[in-house]
């Protein structure tokens, strides 16, 4: 169980192909493991979910956490048995949420210490639906991960804003490492891994300290954080690589809260085998959907996967007869449903113009992901 | 095309299964026909539609002339191409919501004359979207239905509130008596039929009058109106029979925006073969489950269909492991979501919850009817 192997190779680049083995199935690697907030992938049935290639969800602890709450969810069958999913589910630690989410509308540093105040204990902060007063502490984190029931589960790291100090970075990051050792005394469950995160921002000295020390604790996979909070494609592919070139090729190197088709191409050539988004539910949801085209061709080589994301409210779309895209087999496409019925739908709030975009985006990353697998078996990637 | 054949007669009330043939399929009757209010039933595609046993739906002109349009869909291959739904579609007038919407807070018959003032010609009425005034003629309603391209349409009628006086509904019949007139002059298309609407509100004279008018038309269908606007349940069965004791039985009988499951019972063992109701998606989004129980069986000999109305944002529900029915056969039932997952989704305004939700609602109903079937196939309905 929760063993990483490794059954293809790229000789040109860092890629590989890996299957991770967990108690709900394996997992074949790159992944891309579609964001579940409340309880659900937005609008997807589980059956929706396979139908669009997933083979792991992830769920957000800190949403769970407050509604319906984890215990709750341990008395009706753990995740699995409340959402009905039997393969493989990821919970973040709820750190993300708690510094984003409790601190939206801060202006300053000073902002961020009064409305999430961090300890060596824990952190303490207000839930955005009621304003709630919680604390979570590292242990806390993994208790409600151990009542959750995923099969793989993340350390509680502090997770700061871009643009602060080396200084405060350092502190920080010291402050994770810590953490991260009780979480590890503190994990009772066998059949749940911990992942540890690689903080330190954009600063190379700290990143590879960070993945240093996270590799020497040798648990079954390694993630990096901190890199969806603001910074540019640049910094979080040489972030991806400082840390991927530290990281122990025998794991899965998981890459927190990315991304973009072009980030999903250009961080698997770095070595990064695991990633997740919320971009392609939530871009459904504003009615943009991702189209190959192959426009864009040169840059991706030998991918060839140039993309466009074509704004379904716009008067162009809102008359066009033609489906998405009519080379995608999702079943949206395939039924050829058309941008002007879909935009229709998304501007009358109907939910199944939100689904059957969804499906699209969702198809469109894990067709990409097929792409970027036959490259490597080729041994082109 | 446009044959009614009868298959089978109870032989112990008015009901019967029959067949009615259209361009896009032929549908079994009794059918009930989802609504698709804004160009989809609510959260379900097409597949999905077919998954629970739809085989014809309902389209309201009133919302499809105001948002899309209906040259828009003319151009976009008519209502078949622009839903890709490819078995038969009936559309509604659009006189029900012109006098429900566009009335809305009324409290008087002055303010009801005011506010949506009907006169030979026509009707006008104020888009409850935007404002905007519109004109609408039984002229018109038929080149908007000829536009959507549904297999049957309906003609305009004067759609009144419960409550009025003899004299008034009866004026307002004979009204909807020389629109339907007109209405089959300007109908051109021959791949539709057009079903004439008997009013009359709870009046037997006018009913029966009303009743007899539409049959002498020898259309392909006939339907009957005016039964969902706060008439209570014995009234709506009154007329039911009334209605259906005249109306040929050769053709297929349409009660409009019935039903709860009694009334359904109710009115196919008095002769009718189609309703449409918005009750199972409406209520879905609310959170309220329809499920069988056998507890009031005896009312419903021999068709033991006893059902309860589940809140299912109830605290009871909020806790409960167990799914909404075992013995269903719906996607949500068979998959065992669970009363707290599906509660908890809805709570969260997770479109998955009511999408679950209408999967099941929607099923309960078709099942009833599969029910009705059996044992009218039996002789003893």
């Amino acid at each position: 169980m929760f063993e990483y192997k490794i059954l293809k190779r790229s000789k040109v680049s860092k890629a590989r192909i890996g299957v991770f083995s967990t108690p709900h199935g394996e997992i074949e690697t790159p992944v891309f493991m579609p964001v579940g907030t409340v309880g659900a992938v937005k609008t997807m049935s589980p059956a929706d979910l396979k139908g669009v290639g997933a083979t792991i969800i992830l769920a957000n602890t800190y949403h769970l956490y407050l509604r319906p709450g984890d215990e709750t969810i341990s008395k009706l069958g753990y995740l699995h048995g409340f959402e009905r999913w039997d393969y493989p589910i990821l919970t973040d630690s709820g750190g993300y949420q708690i510094f984003s989410l409790s601190a939206k509308g801060r202006q300053s540093e000073e902002d961020l210490e009064r409305l999430v105040p961090v300890s060596e204990r824990g952190v303490e902060f207000r839930s955005h639906l009621d304003g709630s007063k919680h604390f979570i502490t590292p242990e806390k984190a993994i208790a409600i991960q151990e009542n959750l029931g995923a099969d793989i589960i993340m350390a509680l790291d502090v997770c700061l804003p871009s643009g602060l100090s080396k200084q405060k970075v350092r502190s920080s990051v010291q402050r994770t490492h810590r953490w991260l050792k009780r979480s590890i005394v503190a994990k009772k469950k066998k059949n749940q891994v911990l992942f540890p995160i690689c903080q330190g921002g954009i600063f190379r000295e700290l990143r590879e300290e960070s993945a240093r020390f996270i590799n020497n604790l040798d648990l079954p996979g390694n993630a990096i954080g901190g890199v969806s909070v603001g910074e540019g494609k640049k910094d979080i592919y040489a972030v991806a690589s400082w840390c991927a070139d530290i990281l122990s090729e025998k794991k899965p190197r998981y890459l927190m809260g990315i991304g973009y088709p072009e980030d999903i191409v250009e961080v698997v050539r770095r070595g990064i085998d695991m990633f997740d988004c919320v971009l392609p539910t939530r871009l459904a949801r504003h009615g943009v959907a991702w189209i190959k085209t192959n426009r864009s061709a040169r840059r991706l080589k030998p991918l060839d996967y140039g993309y466009e994301s074509k704004d379904l409210l716009k008067s162009k779309s809102r008359s066009s007869e033609k489906p998405l895209d009519i080379s995608c087999d999702c079943y949206t496409c395939k039924n050829r449903f058309s941008l002007s019925y879909i935009s229709h739908l998304i501007r009358e709030r109907e939910p199944l113009g939100i689904h059957l975009l969804t499906i699209h985006n969702l198809r469109f990353v894990f067709r990409l992901i097929e792409d970027i697998k036959s490259s490597i078996r080729a041994g082109k990637y």
